[in-house]
């Protein structure tokens, strides 16, 4: 259905892909997860596929989540009626069916790793539009992420990670420096994706990166030079390439047996107007059949993006008070600038009023 | 004092007697409640008798729940001033309390070992309006009971007590069997009372029943005739009438040798329009003098009811969501639907403007 | 700057210096409190002086709060912005700052164990009107005391002590006595300061008075002499003066080696209009050499002020459910009464209106 005319302008768009769970959290029974606005439930159905539907039993309205699958359809847990994975009703003991309203069903694709939603016109939903992630199809690159409800605005999110400056105040235990903010920040537009860039050489590299070079079995201590490259890219997904090559080797061009490279992968799904999800992990090129290094990166990983929490969550809260107040928008900030503006065209675009007699 | 012409609507008769507490929450100390919107302090006074206030004392504002009971009258806890039964000012250290305002008492009926408040025009309070329980007072049967405070419109809970295929959802280990829902269900008016029964022949019992079989001295896995006969009054009372007989003894008229038969009692009492007091227990009329079994049942019961609130209170939060939305009413939801009548009646009766000059 | 002209009227005056913090509240980095509505940040800066600044980051509005002091300024803890004690920006790594917006710095003074801030016109903050307080800077006296964070308005708190026949009814196990609300009492106005007094005579001593008795190397169970001096002063400071004496030496006025006197202090800051910050103590004048005395002193009246804490604040509630209802006003509220008109002359006078040319 087309959003109708006039409709409220959102702070997302909602014609895109965003993760909306990983596979482990509807391995045993239905999850019900609020995404960029809408309540779902997501299980796995007919075939052991992932789908999504209205968290709504038109019945008497309890939430299907808290029901069911069997066969491979959707069994509220209320009275027991029975849901294709259409949202169209199947059965119910005791009633015909037949003219029952159904629930709205979401597009659902499962891809590298996360099941992904389509909170928009499901007739746009196009496959081809999801994010590539060949590392993760790659028996050349691990993986290890994790999972947190944020009390802010997913904007907020997107410019702490187009601006690591902050990594020398809020992780200054771990992957802060000084050397960050002393370095200067290119941020340019490529094609749809905004990049933001940074360069250091010949540093010494800060706790996380040690542990790092240690499990890709070079020195800890030698001089390095470091790299950070973050890409936003619609709806609202952020990939950073960062690393350390041993000193004088060319950097972020060093060879492979030279440095020790991840991609730190940002996947942020609105909830609210106030609140996200946020899916983070790290994706590595070194070391890829170590899984216990991969524990040790996703828990110090994990560390570190918790001290994000508090001061998001806080400046949100700060925000909510003084929404008179303009922020500054200096050269650091330009890649969450950008990057919002293309969210901001993104909406738009949804925005433009579909001709009544259409 | 007759409610004002034009009042807003309420979503439930005042004029009608209410499950206020059991007599051990009043046996300490007073008691703040709030009942059908209104602010109460429940207690202990004069002779022994249970009374009513409003919780509010009138020097500087203070709950009268947090005061203390002396000689008879209540005392506030801030600084002393005692009031009445009749919610009158009584006296205070150093003062004349002879023009200081009351506060509103209502009318209390202490039977049947609950406490009983009548929250509408005191002139209209009637004991012969109180809903007789013959049980309660009858040596032949045995009580045990408990309390919830559920964050849901009571009417949600009304529903619920008189559509009981949810059992086979959401009591599944306990009460719960498939025959339920494959079992047909009528539903009648017998006189202001709505009546819903289901009768299931020739099942083998589920375990909440096994238990009470064997409880009642009977065989725990001999072949069952199962009954449950739902009775809804106003203004929120479901008595339910369930029980299971050795197969082909009749049933619900075998004698009382073959069979574990109970009532399941329901006072259902509003707090605000989305929260109520749920007063449960059942009583029995086997092995009566059996405390043990009174325990148990009273924790099955208790555990069973548990099951009820997650689902209840999820439903009203997406109810409020959706205020749109129109639910299905199904032959299930006849009980309900039935008794939602019976109090829209009775609001619709008390709604009557009053002359402005009477 | 002044106060817009038809700025909405506010429960507090914001031109006095109200206590803001204790400097343990500093010691180790900076705090975030909110005082009269406004969200401030205190530490320590240039000097080791303390300073308050609006806590917000005019970069990203991060709460400055969450950040830490360098070299006497106050670096943010996202991005590294830093500020000078005045709310200039002073630097920022990679930035020209000059033309940064700054924050509003509120005028602070360090003095009797205090920080004291002023929210309201910087102009006109002047260091004489600081309430005097000699005993803390006496050898002849000791101090100890605490904070409560409470959810009611502040002038209920000035009610409450401005009225200690809820001793009686509050702390009737350690310093109300039912001679207390049999004694009568006067208010009178002494210049700018309301004063309640309340005294009684050849009474035994409550448990508290009794301990303190003992502390100060007199009988316990003597007879005594009991009183009660109650001083608000403008903006929300009580000073009590209490005390016991062996009777028959003049009570009030007995020699120093026969009576165990002191005086609570009593600084009510408000932080919104429905909550304030407590800051509560005792100072007293004999045995001030007996630090464990001090400890047990600040132990039993933490417990004592503690027992007001509930009753406050459901009398808040019972006031917002009830905006309508008149309270009485009898004689021993009259502190609380000419206390609280004090207080709306000082509002009044802060809502002259400044000519719009001036």
């Amino acid at each position: 259905m087309a959003s109708p005319p006039n409709a409220p302008p959102t702070t997302w768009p909602k014609n895109a892909w965003y993760v909306a769970c990983t596979p482990d959290e509807i391995a045993e029974k239905p999850l019900g997860r609020r995404i960029c606005g809408e309540r779902l439930v997501l299980y796995r159905g007919q075939g052991g596929r992932a789908f999504a539907l209205e968290d709504f039993c038109p019945h008497r309205g309890a939430p299907l989540s808290l029901g069911s699958v069997r066969d491979g359809d959707l069994v509220c847990g209320y009275h027991g009626l029975t849901l294709g994975c259409d949202g169209k009703a199947v059965s119910m003991p005791g009633q015909r069916v037949g003219g029952f309203p159904g629930v709205r069903a979401f597009p659902v694709l499962e891809r590298y790793g996360f099941i992904w939603v389509w909170p928009g016109e499901a007739d746009l939903a196009d496959p081809a539009r999801l994010h590539p992630l060949p590392w993760a199809e790659s028996p050349d690159w691990a993986y290890g992420g994790g999972l947190y409800h944020i009390q802010c605005d997913y904007r907020l999110m997107v410019d702490n990670l187009m601006d690591l400056t902050h990594e020398t105040y809020v992780h200054a235990s771990s992957i802060g420096q000084k050397e960050i903010d002393e370095a200067p920040v290119t941020t340019r537009l490529d094609g749809e994706t905004v990049v933001t860039s940074r360069f250091m050489e010949k540093i010494s590299a800060p706790p996380f990166w040690r542990m790092a070079l240690g499990g890709a079995g070079l020195p800890e201590d030698a001089p390095v030079d470091r790299w950070q490259i973050c890409r936003f890219s619609l709806p609202s997904h952020v990939m950073i390439e960062v690393g350390v090559a041993l000193e004088g080797h060319g950097g972020y061009q060093a060879p492979a047996d030279k440095k020790a490279a991840s991609i730190v992968v940002d996947f942020i799904t609105p909830e609210t107007e106030t609140s996200h999800w946020y899916f983070w992990g790290m994706a590595r090129s070194f070391a890829v059949g170590d899984a216990a290094l991969t524990d040790t990166i996703r828990q110090g990983q994990g560390k570190i993006f918790s001290e994000d929490l508090q001061i998001l969550e806080q400046q949100q809260q700060n925000l909510l008070r003084h929404p008179e107040r303009r922020l500054l928008k200096l050269n650091i900030d330009a890649g969450g600038v950008r990057s919002r503006m293309l969210i901001d065209k993104a909406i738009a675009a949804e925005q433009v009023p579909v001709p009544v007699d259409a």
